[in-house]
């Protein structure tokens, strides 16, 4: 990649340009009704890794998406994260009072504002996808809509955080535990990267095939990373409270399968991801540094 | 109309067309997550009287559009409205017990599962407007996602209910009142008839006009019935907690305007409704039998 910006300098452009992008589409905060708008704004601005975001882009990149659709792309995965984690942190939910560093929405504010923002930012999400051109046409971009829909609902992520409910306390087989992240966490990592695909030239079925392989490896990896972020990181350096998972008896990769052998399995599926991007050659760099990027934070 | 059903076998004939595609577009009971499905099949099944699908078939009807892609309508705004039911029934915002006189879901089910139940409905209301035909094109069909998002979202029909919020125990102006409830409950319902309408034939200019003046007449009206019907009606025939307006101090047309002069409003507005459709004829036969349906059934 000659003359391209190194992977850290590419990681700080996209975050830029998605914190851009979000701050222009989401209402200001001084329009009606501004309590509502500033909180919708307080919840998804200045934080986040944007990890949904970068793989959009990433696969975008490789299928010659031009920036300004990946940027809507990027606003829609992240709209539909942020939603999922101030509603998660919710008193009926996980009750968390810290996220990325600062008050939850439902300390800051108050809790039916909390689910207001929730439910305002899924919307948004969808209008992101809709209300200006992503795709080459609109049957693609309808399409699009619908990745978005299925990854997020009831039999995606929403349908993983009412497994992730219905598990605690409970002994959970690998097979169970990958099935509740596949859904909660892996689905909207893998709608991020076939968006981010979709949104350029049409690629054929084989490449698609290789991007929706890689994409649910990194969706699963990425919780792997994240139950062995908990059993480790202190609460200064997560932004979050952390050991929250042993602490509410939820079952993890590192309850299951202890440290050494969750970080096993990461390096393994890290692999495997690798693999699978190798036929793209230097035009999947992004994606596999973003691949070593989600295992290496970590340890 | 002649040989055509009577407007009461028509709306018994719509609703249970509606409920039949809700049912069919709901994942199974049986499907994992098996309790988040159900509890989202108790929350849109077997009651509610459809007046959003009714609005967007009646309009779909006068621009031709064919039956299965106005089920599909119909879900989409259904859906909406269920959810925004769900969420505003919790603890933390109307902590409302009884609806359409069961128990309402966090109550039958648990709170967290409410907040799911909400968030999953929206979701699948984009699902149902994207993932199926509902227009004579795709560039359409987008538009029709754009609309069902920005009469939902946080200047739409969620900004209304933080407007609603964050008015309890104020004294609002008549202007601000009506303010909240273009965003509260008038901006799904307006988008129920556009939708419907979209999904037919291209209608001219003056003729969309028409149908939307009259959706925003009918918004609000829905609403001004509803404050009347509140503070008139008994808890059993409401099938919800009556009264509950006046308990929690919201403002409402009666509370400004006194309860035969709310009256004189909805009747001078459903006026002004069956003036708008005059030049429709008797093509607008269901819409002006609806304006009349949502007043008449207050008094």
């Amino acid at each position: 990649m000659n003359g391209s910006p190194s992977f850290q300098d590419w990681m700080g452009l996209i975050q830029q340009r998605t914190e851009q992008a979000l701050e222009a589409l989401l209402p200001g905060a001084d329009l009606a009704p501004r309590r509502l708008h500033q909180a919708m704004r307080y919840a998804v601005l200045g934080g986040g890794k944007r990890v949904r975001p970068l793989l959009a882009q990433a696969a975008g990149e490789l299928a010659g998406a031009p920036a300004e659709r990946l940027d809507r792309v990027s606003c829609a995965v992240e709209l539909i994260h942020a939603y999922s984690l101030v509603h998660d942190d919710m008193p009926c939910m996980d009750n968390d009072v810290l996220r990325r560093g600062k008050p939850t929405v439902h300390v800051e504010y108050d809790e039916a504002t909390a689910l207001l923002v929730g439910d305002a930012l899924q919307t948004l999400a969808f209008q992101a996808l809709a209300d200006a051109p992503v795709a080459d046409d609109a049957a693609t971009q309808l399409k699009m809509v619908c990745m978005l829909a299925t990854a997020s609902g009831s039999r995606g992520m929403a349908g993983g955080q009412a497994i992730d409910l219905a598990s605690v306390g409970l002994q959970l087989s690998r097979e169970e535990l990958e099935f509740m992240h596949i859904h909660k966490t892996g689905a909207l990592i893998r709608a991020s990267v076939l968006l981010g695909a979709h949104a350029g030239r049409a690629l054929d079925e084989a490449d698609m095939q290789r991007l929706d392989h890689y994409a649910k490896v990194v969706g699963l990896l990425f919780q792997v990373v994240d139950d062995i972020l908990d059993a480790e990181a202190d609460t200064a350096t997560l932004g979050k409270t952390a050991g929250k998972d042993a602490d509410n008896d939820k079952p993890t990769y590192v309850s299951l399968l202890g440290l050494s052998e969750a970080r096993r399995l990461a390096e393994d599926m890290l692999a495997d991801a690798r693999a699978t991007l190798q036929p793209f050659g230097d035009a999947a760099g992004r994606l596999e540094s973003l691949a070593d990027y989600i295992v290496h934070r970590a340890f």
